[in-house]
């Protein structure tokens, strides 16, 4: 009896060995693209027969693809390169942003496959019309899959607020959502037997750029998402920082303006948002009030590089309040790296100036010794590639077991 | 030979497994005090025998002792309670604060079993001064330790920026320190073959009410030290936020009132413990230039809980802008808890309207659903046990090893 205990967990612990050694390799090629097999069992301190053995499981599962490496001149046979196969499983992406929803089909490795888009919402939004829009695209991608293709999650990026868990939406101030329970509701409608995966906007963006963007290797990173406002993602030790409830990381309401600040959408006013956001960027350029939009803020970027002074203006002001942030960020965070996405990639280089004005002056010279400002390397698509990793992340748990259940469970496409 | 490598690494691992187990005990009852076996078994999640031989190992040696609890009345035979021995393994632990140096022998289990303080140094204390005061000190507790002690490690406290690994003291702005090599020097001095482990007080503060004070089970938590100015240690999921370089949770140098602030000692103005720090308070109660030090902030506490209207103006007034520092924490962490420890213990029950009144005002509402103000419970001793805990850490690692090094070396007494 007791002999037969430690054998079933002896073979237990195997079992998990292997499927912890299947997803490190197949979450490798997933974020780092093509590797030699040689390179893969060095990265994984495992000898090569060991890596043999997981690509080629991984291989006849049909999830990576074994090729020759191009001739490198070099003696001695050369290394296989192992290569994610995007077009066997996919998961299905949604970004529901202020002024655009995208949906997109995304492979293994991080191709966006296909995607389509709908036109802005704004505010009067609601669940029925954002997750009916939604569920419409899904159902498209997931008909227009290549045949034997395995759809094998669903994730969204929402710009507001998410309970940990369960995809509710706690608070979307831009679509004026509150408690609403999005990510079962978009399930329900897509219903393709899977849950939906919800997380906030900016801290999806700031896990995409730090795990294939340009944060890689940067254990300590800020990442500013500007929509509307301005959300935030801030990864420390490698994880992102989401607190107690999951609410962490929230930079836009940040008071850096207490007694002189715009009002700003929470009810209080001199916040981050309210002082760098859209609305403050088209008012300090003397926009008229009904434009809006990130194509809006765009225009502005442009006017001052063809020298429109109000526009040049707009941007030094913005910068100077987007610096104190910063600069602020940075004397708590220690951080390697501050990265500008969404709106603002575009709107930072106009404004580094005051940025870097601010954190020369502000952040304490030890604390900016290393620190790199960089915009985003994924664009727009940051957010769009974050929440398709939150759909990977069972795959990449335990690879065989979740594709071939969604293989069988008449998911596939032929 | 293969098979002969395969018995080592089986061999290893089995040494690994029972130092890590080891470890795991001593840490337990060394943060938690007495546990009966019982619930140590329970907690490590391994059987009572395995237990009982880890605790009977760690009693062999002197680091634990084991006892008969108090009769229950409940039936059965009794699971012996396992204590940390606070006299036979001890550290010395220092606390540099701007105006006061202590030094401290304390026991496993974090009892203070001598103390020794030197007076007020201030600016212009040297880094000669400050060491050999400091080892001087040292020198007399370790004189002074019972018979059959042994001084397992060395740790410091430090009001400012300290570098990873070496104990440098690269930024001390209240004593005039710039790249001062403070742990290599008192290591020197002492003389113990010790080497020094030096943390930033905030950093150290944070830690030991996280492992034994206010923030026991918290996983999140911002702790704000005052000293002169502020310092801020941050626990983001269980580990002491502290950035790339070491130099993170900086919350004192945040800019709260950029265009109407206080000139602070990092050269810019508006900076947080600009406005809440040390003079802000005793200016705003107007109180004379020449009075300083914490003393002097807890005259006007109490002068302020007699009726002292400029005492009570003054607090309310740093309780607004320490409300807005707070406020931004809570919107970045989202924690379960923020800590006011050193003078910052006093100010805040005079300061906690205001303060909770920028945190209603200015933090969203889903981050403070669960969020709890607290003042330190450890009191002025916060920074030296958390400084007494870092000299403990090598014990903690690999107990057996490391007492039994110093026991042998020469270094116990007797």
């Amino acid at each position: 009896m007791a002999r037969s205990r430690v054998a079933s967990a002896d073979e237990r612990s195997r079992v998990d060995g292997r499927r912890r050694h299947l997803g490190a390799v197949l979450r490798r090629v997933h974020l780092g693209g093509a590797i030699s097999r040689a390179e893969l069992a060095g990265a994984m301190g495992v000898n090569r027969s060991t890596v043999m053995a997981l690509t080629a499981e991984l291989a006849a599962a049909g999830l990576v693809r074994e090729e020759r490496p191009a001739p490198s001149g070099r003696a001695g046979r050369p290394s296989l390169v192992v290569r994610p196969e995007p077009a066997r499983a996919y998961v299905l992406a949604f970004d529901i942003a202020v002024d655009r929803l995208v949906a997109a089909r995304v492979g293994l490795g991080g191709t966006v496959l296909d995607r389509r888009e709908a036109p802005r919402l704004r505010a009067g939004a609601d669940l029925d019309t954002v997750a009916g829009t939604l569920a419409r695209l899904g159902r498209e991608l997931y008909g227009a899959a290549a045949p034997r293709s395995v759809c094998v999650g669903v994730g969204a990026s929402y710009c507001g607020m998410i309970r940990r868990g369960d995809g509710m939406v706690r608070f979307g101030p831009d679509m004026g959502w509150v408690d609403q329970a999005f990510g079962a509701e978009l399930g329900r409608r897509l219903a393709l037997g899977l849950a939906v995966s919800v997380g906030n906007e900016a801290h999806l963006g700031a896990l995409a750029e730090h795990t294939r963007g340009a944060g890689v290797g940067i254990q300590n990173l800020v990442y500013l998402h500007g929509d509307v406002g301005v959300g935030g993602g801030i990864i420390v030790g490698g994880e992102l920082l989401d607190g107690d409830g999951g609410y962490g990381s929230e930079v836009g309401h940040m008071v850096v303006n207490p007694y002189d600040g715009r009002p700003c959408g929470c009810g209080s006013r001199g916040c981050l948002e309210a002082e760098v956001g859209e609305r403050a960027l088209l008012d300090a350029a003397r926009r008229p009030p009904g434009l809006i939009g990130r194509d809006a803020v765009r225009a502005v970027v442009r006017a001052a590089d063809e020298g429109d002074e109000a526009a040049r203006e707009a941007l030094r002001r913005i910068g100077d309040w987007l610096g104190i942030g910063v600069a602020n960020l940075i004397n708590l965070f220690n951080p390697g790296m501050v990265i500008f996405g969404g709106v603002l990639r575009d709107v930072y280089p106009g404004a580094a100036a005051p940025v870097r004005g601010r954190v020369a002056e502000n952040v304490l010279p030890i604390s900016r010794e290393r620190v790199r400002l960089r915009i985003s390397a994924l664009g727009d698509d940051a957010t769009l590639l974050g929440a398709a990793d939150l759909a990977f992340a069972p795959l990449l748990a335990d690879p065989l077991a979740t594709f071939r259940d969604r293989a069988a469970g008449g998911h596939g496409h032929g």
